[in-house]
């Protein structure tokens, strides 16, 4: 028998280590591989073969690993380009060095793309390699996906601070607007789903260019009707020409994306300098929101999990390379006011470098919030709680194996 | 029979709303007081006259309350200053038009100085009439107490984020600083709250006048050791000569008081701009810690619930004003390794416009964190959880009274 390699990359979130879990714990149910070797730093680390042995973590380490935020392999930005054949065999070296066959990549589309291109470049130059993707990302911009773990948890964090601070601004009756700005570059699905509660006054999403006079308007509208405004940002929020509200801050992460934040100390400025209200409070979620195990949501943990076992146990068959797990909605089920998902597999390609916008439909005019059922796909996911393992106060965790 | 009020002032908590519920169930359980009027508000809408009635709020809306964060009467940042005859007369006015005898005032230290300026003016100029404190702050700063409601709370959602955000932060291999701003602005108990989970490397407190070059000193230091330097601010960081870190962005609050924010960012500009890492990350928790209801401490809460009762209680005898009500440890149970606490009260004079700093023996030199015995203070008043109702994926709160 062979051996298989997982590895983690992109953004942590609430839940990757739940499907790192569930492929360690596939393996132990039935051991198609000898060992399951993770990959510290997802493809940087590996290609520095710096490999730790997950194959026999205890029953008690999976359930922390399943509730311990971030990458317990430790992560990277790296992006193994197309034609870049000396890391591609790099890779294939340090796979044949350790017997490893199969290798399950945990990531956004940037790494679903570097599992399609490795799976493809394999079939020519590394016959017997496999590349398996597990999808993951806060930002649930994946097609062809209903949603991705780690959104889940991460708007569940959202809608409690958006809760909480909401009460917290309206315990107040001086004049000042209220600005929440949340992870999100070119998909407004984490901002959306403050919604839920029905605190968010007005909703900024990077789906609508920004029309500064416009919202403005709005902003004095709600403040002359109610004495409050509570906004909600994306932190990708721009205007028309795709300058970004929190241009000036700009800066590069390696992957050619705009690093961002400062949306909402824009918007709060712009509402303070019209002379709508003489101040405002800014409060950026930032890391808080992906990282927070306080928050698990059941579901998202739970399907964290589940595909991380399912690409294990896929994999049994040798013709499954190039291949994404995913959930899709049981719409019989959500009809009947049910959650279920259904297990899918698709080509990576399905899932490399699209980005799925939060849909216009659900988009009120304005920048009043969401459609109804936009309600309905959020409420379910957010929806109940796991069993939390506390330590001392706070949720306990794994020594992160990049770390030991 | 006559009546009391309730009223709440300065920043919310996550639990200052337990402490209302204690002094409404107390009433319920013993009816020292025909009704129990919340005075919307704090000072502002009470001496407008803003009153809501409590006296029958059901057990079901009771527990809601005790988990609710934020200021369910409302709050405000007014303050009754002494000598200001008017306001005084006008508070007596609302006071006898609805035959209400003794208030209850739960607020941070400026309130606890308004309640001895208004017992002390009551006995000339409004005998009968009786102010009595209950004490609440997340800056945990009030003397003579050993800790004030609402501070573990905070202390817990922030031990939780700086562990999750730490996770996050040594999933990367990129060289970047991380500097994580917490609330106080002249004690830092709640920055060094942060170290108890052991992932702090250098903490900055308002104790300790910042020196630039020595700290830069310690932060190139961890970067050589470890690769990495995770930093807790407190929001009111100093130099010597009293200019905050944050400068540039002080404005008035109303209370003479500046409003503070940003001085993680600062400390992340030096370092990058001292060229030690060429990057940072600044998460603010602001407004997140202390309003967060995902997190409240098991001790907080039933401190502040029992604050509400025991103040309530107290004033059954009627020579009961001008007191505040406070916790004491027990230290015989501490030296056993056990907590527990003792009720007491005191002269509001003796909590009003002190501020009890962080204990400069806990402070471990050139910016190394906390004295193992800050630990064993702080450990104790984090752990644990109060059971939490939940409603669609977020903790139930109940709708606020200055809100209906």
């Amino acid at each position: 028998m062979a051996n298989c390699l997982v590895a983690q990359s992109g953004g942590p979130t609430a839940v990757i280590n739940s499907s790192l879990a569930g492929v360690v714990r596939a393996n132990q149910l039935n051991p198609l591989y000898d060992r399951v070797f993770g990959g510290l730093y997802g493809i940087e680390g590996t290609l520095d073969d710096q490999l730790y042995d997950l194959t026999n973590l205890t029953g008690h380490d999976i359930e922390l690993l399943q509730q311990t935020p971030s990458s317990a392999l430790g992560t990277c930005r790296y992006k193994l380009k197309r034609g870049n054949d000396a890391d591609y065999h790099r890779l294939v070296e340090v796979m044949d060095a350790h017997d490893i066959t199969t290798m399950f990549y945990i990531g956004g589309n940037d790494s679903m793309d570097t599992v399609d291109a490795l799976a493809e470049w394999a079939r020519d130059n590394a016959p017997g390699k496999r590349f398996i993707g597990i999808p993951k990302t806060v930002d649930n911009d994946l097609v062809p996906v209903d949603h991705c773990p780690g959104f889940p948890s991460a708007a569940k964090v959202a809608c409690e601070i958006t809760h909480a601070t909401r009460l917290d601004y309206d315990a107040y009756t001086r004049p000042e607007v209220f600005v929440l700005e949340v992870m999100g570059r070119d998909a407004g699905w984490l901002a959306a789903s403050c919604c839920v509660t029905g605190d968010v006054d007005l909703l900024v999403l990077p789906e609508v260019d920004f029309d500064r006079e416009a919202f403005l308007a709005e902003v004095r509208k709600k403040f002359e009707e109610t004495g409050k405004c509570y906004i909600v940002t994306s932190e990708g929020a721009h205007y028309a020409d795709g300058t970004y509200l929190s241009a000036g801050k700009a800066a590069d992460d390696g992957f050619a994306h705009a690093v961002l934040g400062g949306a909402a100390a824009a918007i709060k400025q712009m509402i303070v300098d019209a002379g709508i209200v003489p101040r405002g409070i800014v409060q950026d979620l930032s890391r808080a929101a992906r990282s927070s195990n306080f928050a698990q949501s059941i579901v998202d943990r739970t399907e964290a999990w589940e595909l991380g076992l399912s690409a294990h146990m896929r994999s049994a068959d040798p013709a499954f390379t190039g291949q994404v797990v995913g959930v899709r909605r049981d719409e019989e089920a959500a009809a009947e006011g049910l959650y279920n998902a259904w297990f899918f597999a698709a080509p990576a390609s399905e899932f490399a470098n699209f980005v799925r916008h939060f849909p216009s439909e659900w988009i009120l005019p304005a920048y009043q919030g969401i459609a109804p059922e936009a309600l309905d796909y959020f409420r379910p996911l957010i929806k109940g709680e796991p069993r939390v393992v506390m330590d001392g106060g706070i949720p306990a965790t794994i020594v992160p194996f990049n770390r030991r």
